[in-house]
């Protein structure tokens, strides 16, 4: 343990702010801090649009579900994949931009997220809270047109932050031996470390919500993925050039 | 600055490490941080193999494009974004998984990235070095193979990680003004951001290869973008389950 992991260790979502901005100066230097991260072969698919203007930011808290913070944050940058940029540079070459492939559809959003982390990293380094918000994701189209987002170009997921206003408990995850594995996949493992982590999670609510929440991460999966989700994703994609072979 | 981003801003991959393995008490702790990340609705999406093996490693080293590093450094991980584990404890629940969903694939894959960042992050912060791996996407169904992944589950990218043997310099990005845009998406930047990152490029790589490497970020974007890549993907992901709709 050193003070970078310790810190890691210690991270929670943040869904109450102070009133304090966070002024240009921390916000240019943790994005730069994102631009440090690795990029595959240098792409650096990664355009971050802050929303300063109240209005856009009050039509983005309800985008993205009614999440008011997004409104209200210190600050609200959206994470924008983006093979624009790199197409653009591309054609100033003589080069004929290739749109569509899957593999960068995968590189570009790789990109948006090691980024996305390392500012985070660094905020929480700074003392500012963070809360991601891929709640943009319901309604995409919207989000694009509100941010005038040309083709080759799509939110991934927004991101909140400021100074905390709480102080939440840290989420337990699932123990390490069900997520490191050796040599080869083996799911005999989930057998005994899922149920042992649906009893640390049902412990856990109903301790935070003074037994109103009675839950286990094996029930929040069946919520999730026992589902369709966000059905309208692949064709928005699709629309705006991504994922089309 | 702080002791953190002064970390995060000195990031280069290293691709020449000792001899030294790195213990199992220090790649837990790593993953371990790296499950302190973000995750999607607490899905944790993550299952890191590490290859241990060294016939495995040496058909991964091929596999990547024969990257020696992939078989010599301390640790190789391979980060596999996993469905398989949400949809086991969903039907544990007496749900039924929904398979296909293109926005599972994305919150897959970005909990992926995450963690992974997270993980590199502390790493360095213990003074290992590490490096990317992107080139496992030559050869996904070889490597998924390899690892016996079940369908539900992918290969994103390997990750070597090792006590360093070189100390490159740190690469030039695109300035900060190029990819940190308010309110809307402007690509006028790019008119004067670009040519200037170019020339930067241009003149890194000439002083780092003694004049033998002359290409700017927009060349080299050329080749990249310019061209189908690991046209294989998308196939390989349908007959993964993932992406289906």
């Amino acid at each position: 343990m050193n003070s970078t992991t310790t810190l890691i260790k210690s991270h929670r979502s943040i869904r109450k702010f102070t009133d304090e901005a966070v002024s240009d100066e921390i916000i240019g230097e943790l994005i730069a801090c994102g631009q440090a991260a690795a990029t595959s072969s240098n792409v650096q698919a990664v355009t971050v649009i802050q929303v300063t203007d109240p209005d856009i930011r009050e039509q983005m808290a309800t985008l993205a579900g009614g999440q008011p913070y997004v409104a209200s944050a210190g600050a609200f940058l959206v994470y924008c994949a983006d093979l624009n940029r790199p197409s653009l540079a591309c054609q100033s070459k003589g080069g004929e931009f290739s749109p569509g492939m899957t593999e960068h559809f995968i590189i570009a959003t790789v990109d948006v997220a090691l980024a996305a982390q390392t500012t985070v990293i660094a905020a929480e380094s700074m003392g500012l809270g963070i809360c991601y918000i891929g709640g943009l994701r319901n309604k995409p189209a919207e989000v694009a047109e509100l941010l005038s987002l040309p083709d080759q170009v799509y939110p991934v997921f927004g991101l909140c932050l400021g100074y905390p206003a709480q102080d939440p408990e840290v989420k337990p995850r699932l123990p390490v031996e069900a997520v490191w594995m050796k040599d080869r996949y083996d799911s005999a493992i989930f057998d005994t470390a899922v149920p042992a982590y649906d009893a640390h999670v049902r412990e856990y609510y109903l301790t935070r919500t003074g037994g109103n929440k009675d839950s286990t991460w094996s029930d929040e999966m069946k919520a999730l993925v026992g589902k369709e989700s966000r059905p309208h994703m692949q064709g928005f994609l699709h629309d705006r050039g991504f994922m089309l072979k």
